[in-house]
Protein backbone atom coordinates (compact mmCIF):
# COMPACT_ATOMS: atom_id res chain seq x y z
CA UNK A 1 0.00 0.00 0.00
CA UNK A 2 0.96 3.46 -0.81
CA UNK A 3 1.72 5.68 2.41
CA UNK A 4 -0.79 8.26 2.38
CA UNK A 5 0.54 11.51 4.06
CA UNK A 6 -0.95 13.39 6.37
CA UNK A 7 -3.18 16.21 5.57
CA UNK A 8 -4.68 19.64 7.63
CA UNK A 9 -8.60 19.61 8.18
CA UNK A 10 -10.63 22.94 8.76
CA UNK A 11 -13.45 23.26 11.01
CA UNK A 12 -15.51 26.70 10.55
CA UNK A 13 -17.36 27.61 14.22
CA UNK A 14 -19.48 30.51 13.20
CA UNK A 15 -22.37 32.53 14.01
CA UNK A 16 -25.23 32.45 11.90
CA UNK A 17 -27.47 35.85 11.28
CA UNK A 18 -31.02 35.82 9.60
CA UNK A 19 -29.63 37.21 6.42
CA UNK A 20 -28.25 33.71 4.21
CA UNK A 21 -26.27 35.85 1.90
CA UNK A 22 -24.16 37.41 4.43
CA UNK A 23 -23.67 33.99 6.03
CA UNK A 24 -22.76 32.51 3.03
CA UNK A 25 -19.79 35.76 2.39
CA UNK A 26 -18.95 34.84 6.52
CA UNK A 27 -18.51 31.08 5.68
CA UNK A 28 -16.69 31.93 2.42
CA UNK A 29 -14.00 34.63 4.41
CA UNK A 30 -13.38 31.51 7.07
CA UNK A 31 -13.02 28.98 4.22
CA UNK A 32 -10.48 31.55 2.93
CA UNK A 33 -8.47 31.82 5.98
CA UNK A 34 -8.79 28.08 6.75
CA UNK A 35 -7.14 27.51 4.01
CA UNK A 36 -4.33 29.91 3.51
CA UNK A 37 -3.65 28.48 7.05
CA UNK A 38 -3.26 25.20 5.52
CA UNK A 39 -6.88 23.47 5.49
CA UNK A 40 -7.13 21.01 2.64
CA UNK A 41 -10.38 19.97 4.00
CA UNK A 42 -12.89 22.14 5.43
CA UNK A 43 -16.31 21.34 7.62
CA UNK A 44 -18.91 24.08 7.98
CA UNK A 45 -21.49 23.85 10.81
CA UNK A 46 -24.75 21.69 10.08
CA UNK A 47 -27.36 24.21 8.15
CA UNK A 48 -24.69 26.67 8.03
CA UNK A 49 -26.36 29.29 5.75
CA UNK A 50 -29.17 30.01 8.14
CA UNK A 51 -30.42 30.31 11.94
CA UNK A 52 -31.33 26.94 13.09
CA UNK A 53 -34.46 27.05 12.15
CA UNK A 54 -36.10 23.85 13.20
CA UNK A 55 -36.36 24.81 16.73
CA UNK A 56 -40.36 25.56 15.46
CA UNK A 57 -42.57 23.78 13.14
CA UNK A 58 -43.31 26.26 10.60
CA UNK A 59 -44.29 25.26 6.52
CA UNK A 60 -43.16 28.14 5.32
CA UNK A 61 -39.68 27.43 6.45
CA UNK A 62 -39.66 24.28 3.64
CA UNK A 63 -38.86 27.70 1.23
CA UNK A 64 -35.34 27.81 2.83
CA UNK A 65 -34.20 24.18 1.21
CA UNK A 66 -32.61 24.23 -2.31
CA UNK A 67 -31.66 21.59 -4.83
CA UNK A 68 -28.26 20.35 -4.68
CA UNK A 69 -26.40 21.25 -6.87
CA UNK A 70 -28.14 24.68 -6.09
CA UNK A 71 -27.34 28.42 -4.71
CA UNK A 72 -25.49 27.16 -1.71
CA UNK A 73 -23.09 24.46 -3.06
CA UNK A 74 -23.01 26.38 -6.27
CA UNK A 75 -21.06 29.35 -4.28
CA UNK A 76 -19.05 27.32 -2.42
CA UNK A 77 -17.73 25.51 -5.28
CA UNK A 78 -16.53 28.76 -6.43
CA UNK A 79 -14.83 28.79 -2.68
CA UNK A 80 -13.50 25.37 -2.93
CA UNK A 81 -12.05 26.40 -6.44
CA UNK A 82 -10.23 28.93 -5.76
CA UNK A 83 -8.75 27.85 -2.59
CA UNK A 84 -8.19 24.94 -3.79
CA UNK A 85 -9.32 23.15 -0.58
CA UNK A 86 -12.21 19.70 -0.70
CA UNK A 87 -15.41 21.31 1.59
CA UNK A 88 -18.09 19.56 3.30
CA UNK A 89 -21.08 22.04 2.45
CA UNK A 90 -24.63 21.30 4.62
CA UNK A 91 -27.18 21.73 2.74
CA UNK A 92 -31.22 22.17 3.38
CA UNK A 93 -31.54 19.97 0.33
CA UNK A 94 -35.16 20.19 -1.42
CA UNK A 95 -35.32 16.61 -3.66
CA UNK A 96 -39.03 16.69 -4.25
CA UNK A 97 -42.01 18.41 -3.32
CA UNK A 98 -42.78 16.85 0.63
CA UNK A 99 -39.31 15.62 0.57
CA UNK A 100 -36.63 17.19 2.16
CA UNK A 101 -33.18 16.41 3.99
CA UNK A 102 -30.66 17.63 6.39
CA UNK A 103 -27.73 16.91 3.37
CA UNK A 104 -24.06 17.60 3.78
CA UNK A 105 -22.54 17.72 -0.02
CA UNK A 106 -18.92 16.99 -0.27
CA UNK A 107 -16.99 19.16 -2.52
CA UNK A 108 -13.66 18.22 -4.18
CA UNK A 109 -11.24 20.98 -4.51
CA UNK A 110 -11.90 21.99 -8.43
CA UNK A 111 -15.82 22.11 -7.03
CA UNK A 112 -17.41 19.21 -7.91
CA UNK A 113 -19.79 17.87 -6.35
CA UNK A 114 -17.98 14.23 -4.86
CA UNK A 115 -20.60 12.67 -3.12
CA UNK A 116 -24.08 13.76 -0.72
CA UNK A 117 -24.50 12.18 2.98
CA UNK A 118 -28.43 12.95 4.27
CA UNK A 119 -28.23 12.63 7.63
CA UNK A 120 -30.07 9.07 8.87
CA UNK A 121 -30.65 10.04 12.60
CA UNK A 122 -33.29 12.64 13.02
CA UNK A 123 -33.72 13.69 16.23
CA UNK A 124 -36.95 15.19 17.62
CA UNK A 125 -36.48 16.72 20.85
CA UNK A 126 -37.77 20.40 22.57
CA UNK A 127 -36.50 22.93 20.02
CA UNK A 128 -35.29 20.40 17.82
CA UNK A 129 -38.25 20.22 15.65
CA UNK A 130 -36.36 18.09 12.73
CA UNK A 131 -38.15 15.29 12.20
CA UNK A 132 -40.97 17.73 10.82
CA UNK A 133 -38.48 19.35 8.37
CA UNK A 134 -36.31 15.96 7.20
CA UNK A 135 -37.11 12.92 6.15
CA UNK A 136 -34.28 10.32 7.36
CA UNK A 137 -31.63 9.74 5.27
CA UNK A 138 -31.46 6.83 2.18
CA UNK A 139 -28.06 6.86 1.14
CA UNK A 140 -26.58 5.38 4.11
CA UNK A 141 -23.32 5.39 5.52
CA UNK A 142 -20.56 6.68 3.62
CA UNK A 143 -16.86 7.89 2.94
CA UNK A 144 -15.53 10.07 0.14
CA UNK A 145 -12.80 9.98 -1.62
CA UNK A 146 -10.97 13.54 -1.61
CA UNK A 147 -7.58 14.73 -2.97
CA UNK A 148 -6.26 14.57 0.29
CA UNK A 149 -7.82 11.78 2.34
CA UNK A 150 -10.89 10.01 2.60
CA UNK A 151 -13.64 11.14 4.96
CA UNK A 152 -16.45 9.77 6.43
CA UNK A 153 -19.61 12.43 7.31
CA UNK A 154 -21.97 12.37 9.40
CA UNK A 155 -24.69 14.98 10.66
CA UNK A 156 -25.02 16.24 14.19
CA UNK A 157 -27.73 13.32 16.15
CA UNK A 158 -25.75 10.75 14.45
CA UNK A 159 -22.64 11.75 16.68
CA UNK A 160 -24.84 9.73 19.54
CA UNK A 161 -25.20 6.27 17.82
CA UNK A 162 -21.61 4.15 18.00
CA UNK A 163 -23.33 2.29 14.63
CA UNK A 164 -23.07 5.31 12.65
CA UNK A 165 -19.74 5.74 13.43
CA UNK A 166 -18.80 2.02 12.99
CA UNK A 167 -20.61 1.62 9.97
CA UNK A 168 -18.44 4.98 8.48
CA UNK A 169 -15.43 3.97 9.64
CA UNK A 170 -16.25 0.28 8.22
CA UNK A 171 -16.78 2.30 4.98
CA UNK A 172 -12.84 3.56 4.92
CA UNK A 173 -12.89 6.78 6.64
CA UNK A 174 -9.76 8.24 8.30
CA UNK A 175 -11.42 10.96 10.20
CA UNK A 176 -15.74 11.06 10.70
CA UNK A 177 -16.42 14.68 10.45
CA UNK A 178 -19.86 15.92 12.13
CA UNK A 179 -21.49 19.17 11.27
CA UNK A 180 -23.03 20.57 14.29
CA UNK A 181 -25.78 22.52 15.67
CA UNK A 182 -25.98 21.33 19.62
CA UNK A 183 -26.56 23.88 22.55
CA UNK A 184 -28.06 24.50 25.59
CA UNK A 185 -31.42 25.59 26.14
CA UNK A 186 -30.90 28.75 28.55
CA UNK A 187 -33.29 27.87 31.43
CA UNK A 188 -31.13 24.32 31.49
CA UNK A 189 -27.63 25.43 31.67
CA UNK A 190 -27.19 26.36 34.83
CA UNK A 191 -28.08 23.20 36.17
CA UNK A 192 -27.46 20.82 33.16
CA UNK A 193 -25.13 22.03 30.81
CA UNK A 194 -21.93 20.94 31.87
CA UNK A 195 -22.91 17.90 31.89
CA UNK A 196 -24.90 17.67 28.50
CA UNK A 197 -21.39 19.27 27.14
CA UNK A 198 -19.37 16.70 28.68
CA UNK A 199 -21.72 14.15 27.29
CA UNK A 200 -21.38 15.12 23.81
CA UNK A 201 -17.68 15.10 23.99
CA UNK A 202 -17.40 11.57 26.16
CA UNK A 203 -19.41 10.05 23.10
CA UNK A 204 -17.50 10.94 20.17
CA UNK A 205 -14.13 9.95 21.99
CA UNK A 206 -15.05 7.34 22.41
CA UNK A 207 -15.81 6.61 18.51
CA UNK A 208 -12.39 7.61 17.71
CA UNK A 209 -11.06 5.34 20.08
CA UNK A 210 -13.50 1.89 19.49
CA UNK A 211 -12.70 2.57 15.50
CA UNK A 212 -9.49 3.81 15.86
CA UNK A 213 -10.14 7.06 13.81
CA UNK A 214 -10.27 10.51 13.60
CA UNK A 215 -13.44 12.04 15.08
CA UNK A 216 -13.81 15.68 14.68
CA UNK A 217 -16.85 17.74 14.80
CA UNK A 218 -17.79 21.83 13.41
CA UNK A 219 -20.27 23.65 15.58
CA UNK A 220 -22.06 26.69 15.76
CA UNK A 221 -22.17 29.11 18.38
CA UNK A 222 -23.72 31.81 19.68
CA UNK A 223 -27.64 32.16 21.18
CA UNK A 224 -30.70 31.88 18.16
CA UNK A 225 -33.88 33.10 19.56
CA UNK A 226 -36.95 32.50 17.16
CA UNK A 227 -38.83 35.14 15.55
CA UNK A 228 -41.90 33.57 17.07
CA UNK A 229 -40.04 34.10 20.76
CA UNK A 230 -38.95 32.27 23.50
CA UNK A 231 -35.88 31.16 25.42
CA UNK A 232 -33.86 29.74 21.98
CA UNK A 233 -30.83 27.74 21.70
CA UNK A 234 -27.54 28.83 23.44
CA UNK A 235 -25.59 26.55 20.60
CA UNK A 236 -22.35 25.69 22.57
CA UNK A 237 -19.33 25.70 20.02
CA UNK A 238 -16.98 23.75 21.39
CA UNK A 239 -15.70 22.24 18.05
CA UNK A 240 -13.66 19.36 18.59
CA UNK A 241 -11.04 16.78 17.49
CA UNK A 242 -9.88 13.87 18.85
CA UNK A 243 -7.35 11.16 17.54
CA UNK A 244 -7.55 7.45 16.85
CA UNK A 245 -6.57 6.52 20.00
CA UNK A 246 -9.13 9.04 21.74
CA UNK A 247 -6.45 11.62 22.50
CA UNK A 248 -8.12 15.27 22.44
CA UNK A 249 -6.01 17.15 19.51
CA UNK A 250 -8.22 20.43 19.10
CA UNK A 251 -11.24 22.20 21.38
CA UNK A 252 -12.90 25.40 20.19
CA UNK A 253 -14.50 27.98 22.88
CA UNK A 254 -18.00 27.66 23.51
CA UNK A 255 -18.85 31.82 23.33
CA UNK A 256 -16.82 32.71 19.98
CA UNK A 257 -16.90 31.83 16.20
CA UNK A 258 -12.88 29.79 16.14
CA UNK A 259 -11.56 28.32 12.93
CA UNK A 260 -10.06 24.82 14.21
CA UNK A 261 -7.11 23.53 12.29
CA UNK A 262 -6.31 19.60 12.75
CA UNK A 263 -3.56 17.25 11.24
CA UNK A 264 -5.39 14.04 10.15
CA UNK A 265 -2.29 11.27 9.77
CA UNK A 266 -3.33 8.26 8.00
CA UNK A 267 0.09 6.20 9.24
CA UNK A 268 -1.82 7.25 13.02
CA UNK A 269 -4.69 4.99 12.47
CA UNK A 270 -2.66 2.38 10.77
CA UNK A 271 -0.60 2.26 13.54
CA UNK A 272 -3.36 2.42 16.50
CA UNK A 273 -4.80 -0.64 14.88
CA UNK A 274 -2.44 -2.56 15.01
CA UNK A 275 -1.72 -1.90 18.48
CA UNK A 276 -5.43 -2.70 19.23
CA UNK A 277 -7.40 -4.26 16.32
CA UNK A 278 -10.89 -4.58 17.18
CA UNK A 279 -11.79 -4.97 13.64
CA UNK A 280 -10.25 -8.27 13.81
CA UNK A 281 -12.26 -9.24 16.22
CA UNK A 282 -16.39 -8.35 15.59
CA UNK A 283 -18.42 -11.01 16.79
CA UNK A 284 -20.39 -9.99 12.98
CA UNK A 285 -21.97 -14.05 14.42
CA UNK A 286 -23.91 -12.51 16.93
CA UNK A 287 -24.68 -9.11 16.43
CA UNK A 288 -28.10 -9.63 14.84
CA UNK A 289 -29.75 -7.92 17.56
CA UNK A 290 -28.45 -4.46 16.47
CA UNK A 291 -30.83 -5.13 13.52
CA UNK A 292 -33.85 -4.80 16.41
CA UNK A 293 -35.56 -1.83 18.17
CA UNK A 294 -34.60 -3.06 21.43
CA UNK A 295 -33.98 -6.43 22.98
CA UNK B 1 -43.89 0.39 35.87
CA UNK B 2 -43.37 -0.07 39.63
CA UNK B 3 -40.63 2.35 40.27
CA UNK B 4 -36.89 0.39 40.87
CA UNK B 5 -35.29 1.04 43.67
CA UNK B 6 -31.41 2.30 43.68
CA UNK B 7 -28.95 -0.45 44.75
CA UNK B 8 -25.09 -0.24 45.46
CA UNK B 9 -22.77 -2.34 43.46
CA UNK B 10 -19.34 -3.10 44.54
CA UNK B 11 -16.49 -3.63 42.22
CA UNK B 12 -13.39 -5.35 43.86
CA UNK B 13 -10.22 -4.67 42.85
CA UNK B 14 -6.84 -6.43 44.00
CA UNK B 15 -3.79 -8.06 43.36
CA UNK B 16 -3.96 -12.08 42.34
CA UNK B 17 -0.72 -13.89 43.66
CA UNK B 18 0.44 -17.95 42.97
CA UNK B 19 -1.85 -19.51 45.08
CA UNK B 20 -5.18 -19.93 43.82
CA UNK B 21 -6.95 -20.72 47.68
CA UNK B 22 -5.37 -17.71 48.82
CA UNK B 23 -6.90 -15.82 46.24
CA UNK B 24 -9.89 -17.09 47.06
CA UNK B 25 -10.04 -15.90 50.36
CA UNK B 26 -8.89 -12.81 49.70
CA UNK B 27 -11.91 -12.61 47.16
CA UNK B 28 -14.09 -13.47 49.84
CA UNK B 29 -12.59 -11.20 52.74
CA UNK B 30 -13.38 -8.31 49.73
CA UNK B 31 -16.95 -9.62 49.28
CA UNK B 32 -17.40 -9.18 52.78
CA UNK B 33 -16.12 -6.07 53.59
CA UNK B 34 -18.15 -4.46 50.49
CA UNK B 35 -21.31 -6.14 51.52
CA UNK B 36 -20.81 -4.33 54.81
CA UNK B 37 -20.15 -1.52 53.40
CA UNK B 38 -23.82 -2.16 51.19
CA UNK B 39 -22.85 -3.35 48.60
CA UNK B 40 -26.03 -5.44 47.15
CA UNK B 41 -24.13 -6.81 44.11
CA UNK B 42 -20.49 -7.52 43.90
CA UNK B 43 -18.33 -7.49 40.64
CA UNK B 44 -14.30 -9.63 41.49
CA UNK B 45 -12.27 -9.42 38.61
CA UNK B 46 -11.16 -11.19 35.16
CA UNK B 47 -9.96 -14.53 36.44
CA UNK B 48 -9.96 -13.71 39.86
CA UNK B 49 -8.69 -16.92 41.12
CA UNK B 50 -5.28 -17.22 39.37
CA UNK B 51 -2.43 -14.57 37.99
CA UNK B 52 -3.37 -13.86 34.69
CA UNK B 53 -1.84 -17.12 33.21
CA UNK B 54 -2.36 -15.83 29.61
CA UNK B 55 0.57 -14.35 29.31
CA UNK B 56 2.15 -17.33 27.75
CA UNK B 57 0.43 -20.53 25.63
CA UNK B 58 1.06 -23.47 28.02
CA UNK B 59 -1.18 -26.39 27.25
CA UNK B 60 -0.44 -27.40 30.95
CA UNK B 61 -2.12 -24.41 32.78
CA UNK B 62 -5.91 -26.09 31.19
CA UNK B 63 -5.12 -27.62 34.73
CA UNK B 64 -6.90 -24.62 36.45
CA UNK B 65 -10.10 -24.10 34.36
CA UNK B 66 -12.63 -25.95 36.37
CA UNK B 67 -16.40 -26.76 35.74
CA UNK B 68 -19.35 -24.63 36.27
CA UNK B 69 -20.87 -24.95 39.23
CA UNK B 70 -17.52 -26.13 40.31
CA UNK B 71 -15.07 -25.23 43.42
CA UNK B 72 -14.88 -21.31 42.59
CA UNK B 73 -18.80 -21.05 42.02
CA UNK B 74 -19.27 -23.02 44.96
CA UNK B 75 -17.16 -21.31 47.47
CA UNK B 76 -18.09 -17.93 46.10
CA UNK B 77 -21.90 -19.00 46.78
CA UNK B 78 -21.04 -19.69 50.24
CA UNK B 79 -19.97 -16.28 50.47
CA UNK B 80 -22.88 -14.88 48.24
CA UNK B 81 -25.44 -16.63 51.24
CA UNK B 82 -23.48 -15.43 53.56
CA UNK B 83 -23.60 -12.19 52.78
CA UNK B 84 -26.81 -11.83 51.07
CA UNK B 85 -24.98 -10.07 47.95
CA UNK B 86 -25.36 -10.96 44.27
CA UNK B 87 -21.96 -12.07 43.02
CA UNK B 88 -20.24 -12.00 39.17
CA UNK B 89 -18.15 -14.98 39.65
CA UNK B 90 -14.49 -14.70 36.74
CA UNK B 91 -14.02 -18.61 36.04
CA UNK B 92 -12.01 -20.47 33.75
CA UNK B 93 -14.69 -22.46 32.64
CA UNK B 94 -14.00 -26.16 31.60
CA UNK B 95 -16.77 -27.01 29.31
CA UNK B 96 -15.59 -29.77 27.62
CA UNK B 97 -11.98 -31.38 26.45
CA UNK B 98 -11.11 -29.16 24.68
CA UNK B 99 -13.40 -26.41 24.83
CA UNK B 100 -12.71 -23.88 27.98
CA UNK B 101 -14.13 -19.71 28.33
CA UNK B 102 -13.51 -16.87 29.77
CA UNK B 103 -16.94 -17.01 32.05
CA UNK B 104 -18.56 -15.11 34.62
CA UNK B 105 -21.54 -17.16 36.61
CA UNK B 106 -23.78 -14.69 38.22
CA UNK B 107 -24.79 -15.45 41.47
CA UNK B 108 -28.19 -14.75 43.38
CA UNK B 109 -27.68 -13.95 47.09
CA UNK B 110 -28.80 -17.50 48.03
CA UNK B 111 -25.97 -18.82 46.04
CA UNK B 112 -27.83 -20.25 43.03
CA UNK B 113 -26.40 -20.01 39.42
CA UNK B 114 -28.75 -16.96 38.06
CA UNK B 115 -26.72 -17.38 34.34
CA UNK B 116 -23.46 -17.43 32.73
CA UNK B 117 -21.68 -14.98 30.29
CA UNK B 118 -19.10 -16.33 27.97
CA UNK B 119 -16.88 -13.96 26.74
CA UNK B 120 -17.54 -13.08 23.48
CA UNK B 121 -14.71 -11.02 21.77
CA UNK B 122 -11.33 -12.92 22.58
CA UNK B 123 -8.02 -10.92 22.12
CA UNK B 124 -4.80 -12.17 21.44
CA UNK B 125 -1.81 -9.74 21.30
CA UNK B 126 1.52 -9.97 22.62
CA UNK B 127 1.29 -10.71 26.83
CA UNK B 128 -2.35 -11.44 26.25
CA UNK B 129 -2.65 -14.90 24.46
CA UNK B 130 -6.71 -15.65 25.55
CA UNK B 131 -7.46 -17.00 21.74
CA UNK B 132 -5.26 -20.14 22.64
CA UNK B 133 -6.96 -20.68 25.98
CA UNK B 134 -10.41 -19.32 25.15
CA UNK B 135 -13.05 -20.40 22.62
CA UNK B 136 -15.26 -17.21 21.85
CA UNK B 137 -18.43 -17.44 24.08
CA UNK B 138 -21.61 -18.79 22.58
CA UNK B 139 -24.11 -17.60 24.85
CA UNK B 140 -24.70 -14.28 23.20
CA UNK B 141 -24.83 -10.87 25.05
CA UNK B 142 -27.20 -10.93 28.12
CA UNK B 143 -28.44 -9.29 31.25
CA UNK B 144 -29.09 -10.73 34.78
CA UNK B 145 -32.18 -10.56 36.84
CA UNK B 146 -30.84 -10.04 40.34
CA UNK B 147 -32.82 -9.68 43.73
CA UNK B 148 -31.81 -5.74 43.50
CA UNK B 149 -31.41 -5.00 39.43
CA UNK B 150 -30.85 -5.93 36.38
CA UNK B 151 -27.31 -6.25 35.40
CA UNK B 152 -25.35 -6.75 32.34
CA UNK B 153 -22.12 -8.74 32.27
CA UNK B 154 -19.28 -8.57 30.09
CA UNK B 155 -15.58 -9.09 30.20
CA UNK B 156 -12.47 -7.10 29.46
CA UNK B 157 -11.97 -7.11 25.35
CA UNK B 158 -15.55 -6.72 25.13
CA UNK B 159 -15.03 -2.78 26.53
CA UNK B 160 -13.86 -2.07 22.95
CA UNK B 161 -16.98 -2.83 21.29
CA UNK B 162 -19.87 -0.69 21.14
CA UNK B 163 -21.87 -3.61 19.51
CA UNK B 164 -21.46 -5.66 23.05
CA UNK B 165 -22.42 -2.10 24.88
CA UNK B 166 -25.21 -1.74 22.77
CA UNK B 167 -26.68 -5.56 22.85
CA UNK B 168 -26.25 -5.94 26.63
CA UNK B 169 -28.07 -2.77 27.14
CA UNK B 170 -30.47 -3.77 24.48
CA UNK B 171 -31.14 -7.19 26.62
CA UNK B 172 -32.49 -4.56 29.48
CA UNK B 173 -29.43 -3.98 31.38
CA UNK B 174 -28.95 -1.05 33.63
CA UNK B 175 -25.61 -1.06 34.33
CA UNK B 176 -23.17 -3.24 32.07
CA UNK B 177 -20.27 -4.33 33.97
CA UNK B 178 -16.61 -5.33 33.06
CA UNK B 179 -14.32 -7.76 35.17
CA UNK B 180 -11.26 -7.01 33.63
CA UNK B 181 -7.71 -7.61 33.37
CA UNK B 182 -5.74 -5.14 31.56
CA UNK B 183 -2.33 -2.68 32.55
CA UNK B 184 0.76 -2.04 30.86
CA UNK B 185 3.65 -3.82 29.05
CA UNK B 186 6.39 -2.16 31.44
CA UNK B 187 8.12 -0.98 28.44
CA UNK B 188 5.75 1.10 26.94
CA UNK B 189 4.25 2.69 29.81
CA UNK B 190 6.47 5.32 29.81
CA UNK B 191 5.56 6.53 26.47
CA UNK B 192 2.19 5.47 26.32
CA UNK B 193 1.07 4.43 29.43
CA UNK B 194 -0.88 7.37 29.88
CA UNK B 195 -3.12 7.61 26.02
CA UNK B 196 -3.79 3.79 26.63
CA UNK B 197 -5.18 3.95 30.48
CA UNK B 198 -7.00 7.07 28.99
CA UNK B 199 -8.53 5.09 25.79
CA UNK B 200 -9.81 2.46 28.34
CA UNK B 201 -11.57 5.07 30.23
CA UNK B 202 -13.07 6.70 27.42
CA UNK B 203 -14.33 4.20 24.96
CA UNK B 204 -16.44 2.89 28.51
CA UNK B 205 -17.73 6.52 29.46
CA UNK B 206 -19.10 6.36 25.45
CA UNK B 207 -20.82 3.44 26.14
CA UNK B 208 -22.45 4.92 29.05
CA UNK B 209 -23.67 7.63 27.20
CA UNK B 210 -24.55 6.06 24.32
CA UNK B 211 -26.68 3.82 25.80
CA UNK B 212 -27.85 5.51 28.73
CA UNK B 213 -26.91 3.23 31.35
CA UNK B 214 -24.48 2.74 34.02
CA UNK B 215 -21.00 1.22 33.02
CA UNK B 216 -18.46 -0.24 35.38
CA UNK B 217 -15.46 -2.09 35.33
CA UNK B 218 -13.39 -4.03 38.06
CA UNK B 219 -9.89 -4.61 37.07
CA UNK B 220 -6.95 -6.21 38.76
CA UNK B 221 -3.93 -4.56 40.31
CA UNK B 222 0.14 -5.07 40.42
CA UNK B 223 2.68 -6.42 38.44
CA UNK B 224 2.64 -10.21 37.35
CA UNK B 225 5.87 -11.71 35.96
CA UNK B 226 5.12 -15.26 34.54
CA UNK B 227 6.94 -17.95 36.00
CA UNK B 228 9.45 -18.19 32.28
CA UNK B 229 10.16 -15.22 32.51
CA UNK B 230 9.82 -11.94 30.38
CA UNK B 231 8.70 -8.03 31.14
CA UNK B 232 5.46 -9.07 32.65
CA UNK B 233 2.22 -6.59 32.87
CA UNK B 234 1.46 -4.16 35.42
CA UNK B 235 -2.24 -4.42 35.68
CA UNK B 236 -2.95 -0.57 36.13
CA UNK B 237 -6.47 -0.72 38.41
CA UNK B 238 -8.22 1.89 37.71
CA UNK B 239 -11.49 0.17 38.05
CA UNK B 240 -14.03 2.65 37.42
CA UNK B 241 -17.72 3.64 37.07
CA UNK B 242 -19.74 6.04 35.04
CA UNK B 243 -23.62 7.41 34.70
CA UNK B 244 -25.85 7.22 32.37
CA UNK B 245 -24.62 10.49 30.87
CA UNK B 246 -21.20 9.86 31.15
CA UNK B 247 -20.69 11.18 34.66
CA UNK B 248 -17.54 9.67 36.91
CA UNK B 249 -18.63 8.50 39.50
CA UNK B 250 -15.60 6.53 40.33
CA UNK B 251 -12.14 6.11 39.72
CA UNK B 252 -10.04 3.72 41.66
CA UNK B 253 -6.34 4.23 41.90
CA UNK B 254 -3.68 2.61 39.94
CA UNK B 255 -1.40 0.81 42.34
CA UNK B 256 -3.35 -0.93 45.10
CA UNK B 257 -6.22 -2.48 46.00
CA UNK B 258 -9.49 -0.98 46.41
CA UNK B 259 -13.64 -1.69 46.69
CA UNK B 260 -15.55 0.68 44.74
CA UNK B 261 -18.95 1.42 46.13
CA UNK B 262 -21.26 2.84 43.65
CA UNK B 263 -25.21 3.52 44.01
CA UNK B 264 -27.07 2.50 40.72
CA UNK B 265 -30.49 4.46 39.83
CA UNK B 266 -32.68 3.00 37.43
CA UNK B 267 -34.66 6.13 37.94
CA UNK B 268 -31.56 7.60 36.46
CA UNK B 269 -31.59 5.62 32.99
CA UNK B 270 -35.07 6.78 32.80
CA UNK B 271 -34.53 10.52 32.78
CA UNK B 272 -31.53 10.31 30.50
CA UNK B 273 -33.10 8.21 27.88
CA UNK B 274 -36.11 10.79 27.99
CA UNK B 275 -33.98 13.41 27.65
CA UNK B 276 -31.43 11.77 24.94
CA UNK B 277 -34.22 9.02 23.04
CA UNK B 278 -31.21 7.39 21.31
CA UNK B 279 -33.08 3.66 21.35
CA UNK B 280 -36.14 6.08 19.54
CA UNK B 281 -34.00 6.75 16.48
CA UNK B 282 -31.64 3.86 15.60
CA UNK B 283 -31.86 2.79 12.01
CA UNK B 284 -32.57 -0.65 12.18
CA UNK B 285 -33.21 -0.39 8.82
CA UNK B 286 -29.59 0.60 7.56
CA UNK B 287 -27.62 -1.71 10.31
CA UNK B 288 -27.31 -4.69 8.11
CA UNK B 289 -23.26 -3.57 7.34
CA UNK B 290 -22.70 -4.04 11.09
CA UNK B 291 -23.02 -7.78 10.35
CA UNK B 292 -19.96 -7.59 7.96
CA UNK B 293 -16.04 -7.71 8.66
CA UNK B 294 -15.34 -4.02 6.93
CA UNK B 295 -16.72 -2.09 3.92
Amino acid sequence: MAERRPFTLGLVQAQAGPDRRKNLERAARAVERAAADGAEVICLQELFADRYFCQTEDPALFDLAETVPGPCTGRMAEVARRTGAALVVPVFERRAPGVFHNTAAVLGRDGEIIGLYRKMHIPDDPGYCEKFYFAPGDLGFRSFETHVGRIGVLICWDQWFPEAARLTAMAGAEVLVYPTAIGWHPAEKANRGREQLEAWQAVQRGHAVANGVYVAAANRVGLEVPATGGPGIEFWGASLAFGPMGEVLAQAPADREQIVLVEVDPSRVEECRRGWPFFRDRRIDAYQGLLKRFG
